[in-house]
């Protein structure tokens, strides 16, 4: 099956937003076998979105569109499909209650124009949507298949996972697995060279390294007959990866350094907490951003200026006189602070410069030093020079911090 | 002039990358006043491209390609160019000293296939490449302009900035400016409604509204000749929505929540601190993201256990034990405590259950009480039930909290 994705929708054309859809999309049909072989996008325009929809029938037999599902006049991707077809559009009275359900939830009013939105193309499987008010649809039509999914990323994912890689697995005598493998604390070309041989025979699986902003992942993707187990092709791939790796392989699919750290803190029923400077708090919210994390987060102090440093967390005087708050000492100080004022287990640090501002010669923006310790003694600091941005070494620097409680629990440094 | 941008590249189809290139041409010819009316992305296949560039030059004059510039086989967009105008391909000298001297500032060899590099169509204007081994083309024919970019964004966007745009400046007479508005607070239906009259009449500036995922924005874009200024078509109407939407304008183009408070706090001398529950430091750290903030934000507590809230911000036990800790009085009491503890003019405070787990009948998931106060007495907590998952949650709630300082700020409330 070859597909084309369609965007519709004037900020994609004005630049306003990266068609970030499409990738999306096109991750999840190689996932499931399905070939790609045009992205266009074309704006709210009827005639415009009309030609698209003509060149795109002629070139692939599954045809998706994005975007152009909202309530406004400029919302057109339904009606021009339709018409395309040359089919009616009929109400749609689940997604009439789903929409008013959807509003008095919030306390709001339904404003008429919203229920154009529970109008499809008659003979579509409306997708409904548990993220917003506008319904998807699933449309076959000459041996053509149409998928029309809203615009936003947060209500298109769901619906794309929930209802139409279910639709589509139906279509296919094949099934397609994969599995990614979380890597951090390696460069991309170290890295490669570690699995050269198994990145050259590649096959079933296919291994696919992708570099991230700060992170790298390997992905596997396993292809079998549907009554058997794709998994059994990715496993023995996966060991001897994990062998050469070691544990620079932090975790799989949607694992994050901190949804690892929270299990793990869980596992060893420890508990943690944060005292952070440059960070301003990033630590914490990426601990606390993950469920469950209540069981092991105690509390975080976010000890931005000096007399914080001294009241919360204990730091001296004469340290930040003398070695100043982005020092070695401070940064130890701040772990033993944060340990003896919150009771928690294992505390961890980070004092740094993040810039753009308050770089000096001997103190960059970029300098960094992170902390980690616990109750029965163990402490540990070290000293980084993180490049990038202000966003870029706060970043860097949260995502070192949790890597390092990772390894210490793992070697069982601390806890 | 009307514009397509044709990105070559598996890569894209593959969904390895997101098309940051088109969006990227996108903003900058829209700034120029070139109308683009199509993104198109194909792989790097001869026949499958020279379609896309039948179909480009049917619908567009200007037709700018990225990617497929590259020294492999793979990489065919100049030729497939050359092939499907009937130009020959032409060796470019000065290409092949710019290519050799890059390589011998890196200590390389220039391998064979990097000589594919210097070759253009005949009668091509070659763009220089500071950034790697891949020059650009300008290409006039038959009344369209072709140019040729390269891929990666921090090879094309020099090369766009010193090549493009003045060369396309040079074809314009007109001159185009952008202003967005960005709102906080007014749902979108609720929005279009009370602006409904100017989107209707709407020609220059051009008023197009856009929904994220939990702000808005107003796109005002005015087009003018090249000795005239756009903004002053713009500030009119800008004046106009201003005045119908209120106080939940709160910034125009790169303006935050988060930065707009901070700019609020610098100019009225005042500091703040933060005492979060269930946002977990999110809102420290979205203050914290803005450079300069260290001039007004002293320190945060994330108070995730009730100890930490007993002993960070003194809020009693008996509050906890009566109210529990997402209440409208430990929500008062954490306002009150972190004034207090750290000498801050200002304190915002949450409290509520981001869920997935944590919720009963009487306080359901997405309950959040939002504080804030200042150490004259000021104090005032809101109560939200907020949908979402846990992200969304801790999301609108820090939004919320930002929001509730910008208007107490303004209203001259607190300070």
């Amino acid at each position: 099956m070859d597909a084309e994705i369609i965007g519709v929708g004037r900020e994609l054309l004005l630049g306003q937003i990266s068609n970030t859809d499409a990738q999306y999309i096109s991750q999840k049909l190689s996932q499931l076998g399905i070939n790609v072989f045009y992205h266009t996008v074309v704006g709210d325009n009827n005639k415009r979105l009309k030609e698209v929809l003509k060149i795109a029938v002629s070139r692939a037999d599954l045809i998706i569109t994005t975007g152009g599902l909202g309530p406004t006049m400029d919302d057109l991707t339904k009606e021009t499909v339709a018409e395309f077809l040359g089919i009616p559009m009929e109400l749609h009275q689940p997604s009439v209650e789903q929409i008013e359900e959807y509003f008095t939830k919030r306390g709001r009013r339904v404003s008429q124009n919203n229920y154009k939105q529970a109008y499809f193309p008659k003979g579509s499987i409306v997708l409904p949507n548990n993220h917003g008010t506008a319904p998807g649809a699933i449309l076959e039509h000459d041996n053509k298949i149409f998928i029309i999914l809203p615009g936003p990323p947060r209500e298109l994912q769901p619906m794309f996972e929930e209802h139409v890689i279910p639709y589509l697995e139906g279509k296919s005598s094949e099934k397609i697995i994969s599995r990614v493998l979380k890597i951090y604390g390696i460069g991309e070309s170290d890295m490669e060279e570690k699995i050269k041989d198994l990145l050259i025979n590649q096959s079933n699986p296919t291994i696919a390294p992708l570099a991230g902003a700060s992170e790298l992942t390997i992905r596997l993707t396993a292809k079998t007959s549907r009554n058997e187990d794709p998994y059994k092709l990715i496993q023995p791939v996966e060991e001897k990866i994990r062998e050469r790796l070691g544990d620079v392989v932090y975790g799989i699919d949607d694992d994050t350094l901190e949804s690892v750290v929270v299990n793990l803190l869980i596992e060893s029923g420890k508990t943690i907490a944060t005292a952070e400077s440059c960070t301003g708090g990033l630590i914490a919210e990426r601990i606390t951003s993950i469920p469950g994390a209540s069981q092991v987060f105690l509390q975080g102090v976010v000890a931005y200026s000096n007399q914080s440093k001294i009241e919360r967390l204990k730091v001296s005087k004469e340290t930040l006189a003398q070695f100043g708050a982005v020092s070695q000492q401070t940064a130890e100080e701040m772990v033993k602070g944060i340990i003896e004022t919150s009771g928690a287990d294992i505390g961890v640090a980070v004092t740094g410069i993040a810039g753009p501002g308050g770089g000096t010669k001997d103190k960059p923006v970029g300098l960094v030093y992170i902390g980690i310790g616990d109750k029965n003694g163990f402490l540990a600091v070290n000293r980084y020079n993180l490049l990038g941005d202000r966003k870029r070494v706060q970043q860097s620097s949260a995502s070192l911090a949790l890597d390092s409680i990772r390894r210490a629990l793992l070697n069982g440094d601390i806890g």
